[in-house]
């Protein structure tokens, strides 16, 4: 395969330079102007127009134009009946036209000198179509010929909040160190809305579907070189060269994080991933495998992604596996004491000395003064509840203290904003503050009378530097994972 | 044990006769009248006050009296300075007194025919001090001389729709076909409402803590003799006598369907265990063969315990294990497919002729048409999606179907109440419109802005019937649990 022979070649070269020069992908997160072409100027529901709403909140600053033959206007923006209309250069396009004419749309961006063009259009190879596999076919061989580079087709493209490019109204316009490259547009979506809900930012974000020319590879590459990406997050459904794969996943794995969610592990999961972006998925063993020998986080979900990322960035390592437990409700103690240790966390026994020490200000009706530390009758006494908690991060058998708040079992009035402040005041202190690391489990309502205060409490956590989780089992299952990726890393280092 | 003797004397006898009589333990759900004795007067923000606050919003209609020796007057109420001025006859008595004052207030209810004292109360054995446990022993020796049978102490009581009692506002006033005996207040109130928010009701539920008299073995064979529960749930710290619990839940799953959580299945958890509520935890393995060999369904946590009751009382026993599972998104369809497999459910590829079926009116572009079906660009079009989930419900290959909204993955103005409701009218048709059991996967949001039109959608499914799930990972692995539970029952059946 040429293609990819040719893309190696550049690779190479980019990293052996890497250090003096940038990636050779480096233009596709900076273009100097976007077109959006095939955008429909009638519906404003239609998806061709999220593109154009997600680049006016991100509040892209350099030229955007909108091209579709019937011309017009949009939310102020004139329509061009065509790409050669543009008056401007432009440096990259968003193809929102059908799958037969993309072939075209390429044909027409090299003669405006287009360097890459980010194809949204479904209905190629995935369908398993042998006309749409051949349309799919075309669009690599003009890529190839005019040298343009292709994103997709079947994608949402690049959110690289830098350059205020996006694909999706709400993400977060501040930058963070996760990069993330993800097969599947609604994965994408799917991690960084809700990561960016638990302070997570992204630096570079890639939604690449079929993978047609720019694959996984090249795009693992890049973020290995990128300096801004500390983390990298990977949603896979197959790839298109396993052995560069491998390789690349061996220099990503030295120098950054790498968290995989694998789909298409199963039968079923496989099929889908065929008519998903047409890829071919791979064992589940391979895969295991892959990740247990190169110190991968592998994980089997995407909110299990979120989980580990919030870990990684906001919990400081812990020096090991001793937790705390530190919130209200027996019931609620037992029960997160066995997620922690189901998960080969430890939930040690307080020494008598240390139980002494806050037993001298602590009655003992109602609250249970073991670890779990269930301080239900006192949480809301600032002075006592503080001191106590103190005492609890200084004692030498605490790796880390984890705050466990679960507002399901509490009701209105109970939950108001108020008391919620007067909650989170005790314990969402910045990250720090206690010379052990802490964690806060905070449960999230569903009911609108509620979610606003909790949501409220949430934010304040998450503002003072801690990891947030949903459930006493995410939290354990996170830390977890973290934790064995450290002493896996340690051990081979 | 004498105290352990009698219990079963009684139970012996309650149970050879009972089909003619009721269980020894009916009066305890019917209260002729209520008095809450040593709820404070002056703090409304106080833990006793809840119980009042519970009572007068579940409608409690018989005769209710408030005692503090400070007397006064609560919400209407007036306060009567001691039991015995109480001018009426109390049946049953809500203890908030402190620890040391318990067994001095059974006395008094000896003197005014009380028949049965729940302590709400903590502070006894469950703190492993002497003295405290001395108090505990001390409460049963009054209530074995007096005959007044003991709830707890260190538990929340009763929650009884039929006779509208109530220890948490905001349960729900109907009742239903479901039992919960929990050793835990805090699981039993977080249960009941996360259960609630998904359409379940109860018949009776019992936090009764410490158990120093009335045990969980009563609470089982009362429960295994209502006619108004289907299932039995369970949270279960530890038991007083194994053997006897033993033969409880043999009878109870005879005769119901009965999901066990045990808390305390690790070292750290059955520490916390001993501070909760004094019991003896016992080895995991000894549970885990129990629930196998009993056909009890054992769940992890809580919400899976929410899960399960959902798939039994709402999604008609599938007649196998394979799904079709229609919703939109490439990867949340590979995400949910996996999870589905991973659990012992199939995902069986539709046949030609039924793909052929859809396509005469679905196009190619932007919806795959396999299994799960990836319905994205149709999915608002009421006709078309209609009569695709018509025939996917109607193939030989169906045995049901899974519908799947993630609402992660869209952002407002796409989640609007007019998108939710639409989305919902094409599938949220009453259960047993279709021919094949429907469920739905319909991701709540923590975000205000969304939650509204979101709970509403889900509030729409549950009143059309349906089970309605949070995530792909918990629709799939309650579904496994109840087929595989089914199965096992036919097998010895």
């Amino acid at each position: 395969m040429s293609s990819h022979h040719s893309l190696l070649t550049d690779h190479c070269r980019a990293k052996s330079v890497k250090n003096t020069h940038q990636h050779s992908l480096e233009f596709l997160f900076h273009p100097s102007s976007v077109a959006l072409v095939g955008i429909t100027t009638t519906n404003p529901w239609h998806w061709t127009r999220t593109f154009l709403d997600a680049l006016i909140e991100s509040e892209f600053d350099r030229p955007l134009y909108l091209v579709n033959p019937k011309g017009g206007e949009i939310k102020g923006h004139k329509v061009h009946t065509s790409l050669k209309d543009v008056p401007g250069n432009i440096d990259h396009v968003i193809g929102l036209v059908n799958a037969h004419t993309a072939a075209r749309l390429v044909e027409e961006c090299a003669e405006k000198g287009v360097r890459a063009v980010h194809f949204c259009t479904a209905g190629f190879s995935e369908t398993g179509e042998d006309e749409r596999i051949r349309l799919e076919s075309q669009l690599v061989e003009v890529a190839r010929r005019t040298g343009i580079r292709i994103i997709g087709p079947n994608c949402m493209g690049i959110y690289c909040p830098q350059s205020r490019l996006s694909f999706t109204p709400s993400f977060p316009k501040e930058r963070g160190p996760v990069g993330f490259i993800s097969q599947s547009g609604g994965n994408s979506i799917y991690l960084v809305r809700q990561a960016a809900l638990r302070g997570v930012r992204f630096s570079k974000v890639i939604s690449y579907g079929n993978a047609c020319d720019i694959d996984e590879t090249d795009l693992l590459e890049y973020l290995t070189n990128d300096a801004d990406t500390r983390v990298i997050c990977l949603y896979i459904e197959g790839v298109k060269d396993g052995r560069r794969f491998r390789r690349a996943l061996e220099e990503a794995t030295k120098e950054k994080t790498v968290i995989l969610l694998k789909g298409g592990t199963t039968e079923g999961g496989a099929r889908a991933v065929a008519g998903h972006t047409a890829a071919l998925a791979g064992s589940r063993s391979t895969w295991d495998a892959l990740c247990k020998q190169l110190g991968i986080i592998s994980v089997c979900n995407l909110d299990e992604m979120v989980d580990v990322l919030v870990t990684l960035l906001f919990l400081p390592l812990p020096r090991g596996r001793n937790a705390v437990l530190f919130g209200a409700g027996g019931g609620a103690s037992v029960l997160i004491a066995d997620e922690f240790e189901n998960r080969g966390l430890r939930v040690p026994a307080l020494p008598k000395e240390i139980i002494a020490q806050i037993q001298e200000f602590t009655p003992a009706a109602g609250n249970i003064l073991r670890n779990p530390v269930d301080y239900s009758q006192n949480m809301m006494d600032a002075e006592s509840t503080s001191k106590t908690f103190d005492i609890l991060a200084r004692w030498e058998g605490t790796d880390f203290v984890v705050t466990f708040i679960r507002t399901g079992q509490f009701v209105l009035p109970w939950l108001s904003e108020s008391r919620m402040n007067m909650l989170v005041g005790r314990f969402g202190v910045k990250q720090g503050h206690f010379p052990k690391p802490v964690a806060m489990v905070l449960e999230p309502s569903i009911l609108p009378q509620e979610a606003e205060a909790i949501l409220a409490a949430i934010r304040e956590c998450i503002s003072s530097g801690l990891p947030v989780y949903y459930s006493f089992a995410a939290a354990a299952n996170a830390i977890n994972l973290v934790l064995s990726h450290a002493k896996k890393r340690s051990e081979t280092a």
